[in-house]
């Protein structure tokens, strides 16, 4: 029934597209956010989308697998990981995002496997003519909610035009971005990046919000930018202000000494983000939301898996974003319509892509959430035209590695980035 | 690309077998063994195959649950849950193997989810053209190991003629069992199913089973026919004589009770048989090793992901088997195939079949090991004419429950069922 599947070659285009000065622990996004875009094409002409990382030492890592994958047939995921491991030995490129731990190898090959294992789930899709939802179990909603994803920000970067979004540095600011925000797509929960501003004036912007949106589910994610201590207290403080409090501290018995005196469930997306971390953080309950992400859980099947994991636990699911375009946004609609377990509005960044995209008619948010594609494979098209001036920009931008931390230097020199900050 | 695929009708077959007279600590095997075999098929004139449990409360539940099934899209596992869980509401019908604890309603709505699932994977399959092991995640191996499985029997039936495996009451006859199912079948592994006489007898066995072959992996498996103490100094004194010993006792803090001075993993598929074991399981290390089953662990998606949850937690994995035909062992090849954590070759009840099958070619043993079969969907045929005369053995059988220790009884009147016996 299937034509001649097999992957003639693949294409890793690097990508950079404008990211407004989004404040967080680590110091301000870039004025670029850097992606990479995968094309796996097969002998029959069909094309699979992946959207990863782009970061040079990721990059590296792509171009080196890329080659090997000639004659990889798209369904045989097992072969995808084995060519994978060979192409990669013993390489361990640091995570530059710098969010989830020490770099392993074996996080290196679950961020490349995931690379292009939504593009083989595309293609499959397609020569199946089902979704990807179908591939993973089916999906169990039609319609996947997300969450309104708050930062503190600048009205512009240094010298350039203010973006759509303005400035966004206290309470007033932070509520008057929720409700442009909630305006526009309709998300039903909020989520405040914290770790930015001492924790007292966060839990006064919570405070705002809760007075201005007194319905919505409300999150707060410092990045583990505080102490055991501060974490417990700002935990008693929110106490009934917050559905969960997000990675509040570092490290897995510092999240469960938290987790054992905090009213609220505490997630992460930094402390449990492989496989191994998973028996330590459940054993202790340190945690009680995890926030998967398949660009660096192995992809789109293994994230299934750790989904039904944290079901057996009784740990709650939802989904943590990087900046990115519309290819990870279906992926990411594909896996939450087939996790039963998703408990919680996952996580994006869309609204801070300014309207930029990398595919045709990016799939459109409606009263906060995504209505899952029914077309074959992720139901996204590639806007060439989009993938050419986006590297361009990749070109040009002069920035091959995400580094806020440098960035902010740049602009405040007495910057300190510190890890717990208070 | 796929034509149009949604269920026109389910047929539901009750099928019964000769089956040897296998002790066990429950008693004995009747002379029949029961099965269902489901066809599942679809508007463009596919049929999906599946094979489960024949017992009557079993067959009660899958009639209940066929005519829901009209119109579902085989794609769309997450709808046939729903669909069975709707249909189902709250049945809660016991499991008479008798092997997996007490029914609860969550048990019941996996074996019934399993018999369709497989069914809906064979038919997703011949869709797709591709062998069910792809849409698990792809094969990581060729060959399935799968392991001897020895039993304690008699001869014959009462009143019947021998079957051509013999009487095997002692270790004599147990080491010439294993002979001559070597031979035929080139297994590398060894099972003895225990708690049949004294453990004493059995260690005897495993002993002369160790000179008999002192290369082949052995397992003991007295399906918790002993107590803790029991456990324990059975363990002790066949250290280094099994790669696990499997369901010594009962319960799982039975279990984590003789792991903790067992010398060797202690395996399951009696304490920990739904999700909601697992944790208690694995955080007290009542097991080294789960036998995992499709046809009650919810069907071969769901088994991928226990297999990942027993990878993380370092628990060993393989399969447990009841008497089969060939579509369930077509299935156990595709789901092992697919496992990467299949540590142990898998059980399998092929050589009880005395040559009998419901499939046109039987997935053949070679080396101890089945071949994945590379054609599409579970790669194996229904004989119509073998499920004929199998279900004509049904109507005759007068058997439509599995009661190993009743038909004991009416053998040996002063057979008493006891667990634990020692």
């Amino acid at each position: 029934m299937t034509g001649d599947l097999r992957v003639t070659d693949v294409e890793v285009t690097p990508i950079a597209f404008p990211d407004p000065p989004l404040l967080n622990a680590a110091g301000v996004h870039q004025p670029w956010a850097l992606r990479a875009i995968v094309q796996v094409r097969s002998r029959d002409g069909l094309v699979g989308l992946g959207e990863t990382y782009g970061d040079a030492a990721h990059l590296a890592l792509l171009d080196r697998v890329a080659p090997a994958l000639t004659g990889l047939d798209p369904f045989n995921l097992s072969d995808l990981r084995s060519r994978i491991a060979a192409a990669l030995g013993s390489a361990d490129a640091a995570d530059r995002h710098g969010l989830i731990g020490a770099s392993s190898r074996s996080k290196t090959r679950q961020r490349v496997l995931a690379s292009f294992e939504v593009a083989c789930l595309d293609l499959q899709g397609q020569v199946v003519g089902r979704p990807v939802c179908d591939l993973l179990g089916g999906k169990v909603r039609d319609r996947v909610p997300f969450s309104a994803y708050l930062f503190y920000k600048w009205a512009a970067h240094p010298g350039a035009e203010p973006d759509e979004w303005g400035e966004a540095l206290d309470p007033a600011g932070i509520v008057a971005q929720a409700r442009a925000m909630i305006d526009q797509y309709g998300f039903g929960s909020i989520k405040l990046k914290g770790g930015v501003f001492h924790p007292d004036e966060e839990i006064a912007a919570i405070r705002a919000l809760r007075d201005a949106f007194p319905d919505h589910p409300l999150r707060l994610d410092p990045n583990a930018a505080w102490t055991v201590q501060t974490s417990i207290e700002v935990s008693a403080e929110t106490d009934g202000l917050l559905e969960y409090l997000e990675d509040p501290t570092a490290t897995i018995p510092g999240m469960a000494e938290v987790a054992a005196q905090a009213p609220m469930p505490l997630a992460t997306n930094m402390c449990v983000v492989e496989l191994d971390h998973i028996p330590e953080a459940f054993t202790t309950a340190a945690i009680g939301v995890l926030l998967a992400d398949h660009h660096y859980w192995g992809g789109l099947m293994q994230s299934t898996h750790v989904a039904t994991i944290c079901e057996t636990w009784g740990v709650g699911v939802s989904m943590h974003s990087n900046s990115h375009l519309g290819i990870s946004l279906a992926a990411m609609t594909h896996l939450g319509a087939a996790m039963p377990a998703l408990t919680y509005a996952a996580d994006t960044h869309t609204p801070w892509q300014l309207g930029v995209d990398v595919v045709e008619h990016p799939l459109a948010f409606a009263d906060g959430a995504v209505t899952v594609p029914g077309s074959p494979g992720l139901g996204v098209t590639l806007d060439h035209d989009a993938l050419s001036r986006l590297h361009e920009n990749y070109l040009k931008a002069g920035i091959t590695t995400r580094d806020d931390t440098g960035y902010m230097r740049s602009i405040d020199p007495a910057y300190d980035r510190r890890r717990p900050r208070w």
